[in-house]
């Protein structure tokens, strides 16, 4: 007899987090059937031990959670996981009071990561970026987002996002590639942000989009980045190729690229820490979400809150995520970025776990097929050892996560610590 | 032919953490040679290499570094590893606007820690405390501090400290333990401190001497715990019992209990956000060491900031530690805390690497066997896959430990992520 189901969890007490006051109680041992890569019945375990067909004559797997709490896999929405060089030596020099000027002279910056970026190939990246991945998996990470951005030539930028989509090879991750060629002014180009605008509109984009190597484009939208005419010429051209647009936006000031992004229907609206009340009304118009990087603001010593209060009052959906990269938070723990989101900007952990779920599906586009456990959605989960999902914002390096399902496919294997 | 040595590690680059300049200085490849849990040898690996003898002819068991960096096995010299109950739902309590008296009124606060802990079993304690000293050993840890302190009864701060003890025998840990009796005043002498004291001081501390259950007797000398004639009443009853003393002082103000410990030879003074020069130049007079706890700073949301520049002045050692708890420091992972120490309060990565291996084994009493490489020393060790030792400081969350060394002894078993 051909099994029903590819996987079936027993004694599963799970944290759906659809959007309901439901979504954050812990439910009573379920029973959740999986074929395909999707969930595809959710039901009482007692209902299923009195059912004819035990669980393991109906299914090719079958994991008894024992009781152990099930959540969405967590989603973190907004990484720079791929880049070559390491920054310890310039946190060092910052550290012993060496000024920005003098390590900026010493070839330090994001320069120096996009040097070492250019450098390298699509293989040694990619290698690179794998024990990052596996610190985020351990938190129970089962999709990422990975941005290009520290090559800044088409070449580069297209080797950064070939070098992301492998890591889907390397682990049981799923992997949404975004193209921010818009990241910096590339040395190149050092006096003439405007012409690499034009390469960016009307060559990296074009070819990204045609290979399908990247589903969104992000702009940083920053005095020390791109302005808003910049900006703007970015997304239209994204839109022009098909792609989603987002924003690195009101990170050091309020220029107004929030307001911008959600006018372009973007995907979602980052850091925001300066974002005021206009543009909070202008994403509660709009499906943007509010993604918040509490750690670069931490790494940063940033005291500018983001609006939490405005963003709760105008129900604006709020993601987590850890901006992982070498500059501003090089924190690969989505735990401890929602512990900061708490302690730091005084979320609750109910929205620090919607920031990594289901928040974080619809700042990626996902919004109908991640994010929560849902019949019809795709089986990406996490188990794990607490008594209460809150603990996922409480404590950080205690290790609780059992184990992670990607696309139904149980994952047991050496990356779970 | 017997073998001369229990362990050779081969091509190691040792960052040796000796009190100089070359402490931290990452060395050419070595050859360590450890013998009965010491390093009885350390040379050049091309002079071994040119010897008649070839390693694995000297040595039971050769581990290849392959030019990974060597640090001293880090070491964690506060925290409250010990206790029941999780206090994941006052911290959400707390995050949902819920006021401290009606937590506190709802069974909240430490005396939940207390009841829980006062319900738990020897054994029920270790097992609850496994997890936490995976996360830390998961971060190069190879000697941990334990205190009681949430038993606040002869029986059952015993049962602590047992509990404590007996960690040793589920991981290749070496646990010191602190007797935390003065933590808070028990229920029971509510309105009578004075006489709890007398009770510490009578029964608890000679017994706890006699069974040889700690080394050390320490006091939350502080205006919501026990005031400066309480701690001095405790330290005197520990010298007379032949323990070294320690204080929880000057973490939320200025009472002089760090000038108090330093006059008793006390082997370090925790917290210190509000020590003042006075109390600086006391520790500067003796060989206390100041220990810096960023995580509770950083979960309480506290501003006043240790006064890191007079104790540098002064060269009074700074260790760093978790402050491991389920109040006010719920993180596992001594690496963020080195962040910490370097983000928060702006040491060095030196500085952070000083305070969790050479000035950490100071302010446990062990500053003559442990925290450095040397001939002589522990062979405690962590082996780690980074470029440089600011990388310690500045990363966290990228699994990077290669394996830890524990008197001698190769741990690769499961602990490792
Ligand atoms: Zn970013
Ligand atoms: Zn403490």
């Amino acid at each position: 007899m051909e099994s029903s189901y590819d996987l079936t969890l027993v004694n599963a007490r799970l944290v759906s987090m659809t959007p309901n006051d439901q979504g954050y109680q812990v439910s009573s041992p379920k029973t959740l059937q999986i074929k395909s890569g999707k969930i595809v019945a959710i039901s009482n375990s007692e209902a299923v031990s009195a059912s004819p067909l035990k669980p393991e004559e109906q299914s090719k797997v079958v994991y008894n959670c024992k009781g152990k709490l099930v959540t969405p896999g967590l989603i973190d929405c907004h990484t720079h996981l791929i880049f070559a060089g390491n920054r310890s030596n310039e946190f060092e020099m910052r550290l012993k009071g060496v000024p920005y000027t003098e390590i900026a002279k010493q070839g330090g910056g994001i320069l120096s990561t996009v040097h070492a970026t250019r450098n390298a190939t699509v293989d040694q990246l990619t290698e690179l970026a794998v024990p990052r991945l596996t610190g985020l998996m351990q938190t129970g990470v089962t999709s990422v987002e990975v941005k290009s951005g520290y090559g800044l030539t088409l070449k580069d930028e297209i080797k950064m996002l070939r070098s992301a989509k492998a890591l889907e090879h390397h682990a049981h991750i799923k992997v949404e590639t975004t193209l921010l060629a818009a990241h910096a002014v590339p040395p190149e180009f050092k006096d003439n942000a405007d012409r690499y605008i034009d390469l960016v509109c009307q060559e990296i984009i074009p070819l990204v989009a045609e290979e399908n190597l990247a589903s969104s484009v992000d702009v940083f939208c920053e005095s020390i980045g791109f302005n808003l005419e910049q900006t703007e010429k970015v997304f239209q051209a994204a839109k022009q190729n098909g792609l989603h647009v987002k924003g690195h936006t009101e990170q050091l000031s309020n220029l107004g690229g929030s307001a911008l992004t959600a006018h372009y229907s973007g995907l979602s609206v980052d850091h925001i820490e300066f974002l005021d009340s206009s543009g909070v009304e202008a994403l509660a118009s709009s499906n943007t979400v509010a993604t918040l990087l509490p750690g670069a603001f931490y790494f940063l010593r940033e005291t500018q809150l983001p609006p939490i209060e405005l963003l709760r009052k105008h129900n604006v959906p709020m993601a987590i995520a850890t901006d992982f990269n070498p500059g501003t938070s090089p924190f690969a723990d989505l735990t401890m970025m929602m512990n900061m989101g708490c302690t730091l900007f005084g979320l609750t952990p109910e929205e620090a776990l919607r920031g990594v779920t289901c928040h974080a599906a619809q700042a990626l586009g996902h919004s109908t097929t991640r994010g929560q456990i849902k019949t019809g959605f795709d089986a990406d989960l996490a188990i794990w050892d607490i008594p209460h999902p809150a603990d996922l914002s409480y404590q950080v390096g205690v290790p609780r996560l059992a184990t992670r399902i990607v696309d139904g496919v149980l994952c047991l294997g050496g990356e779970q610590s």
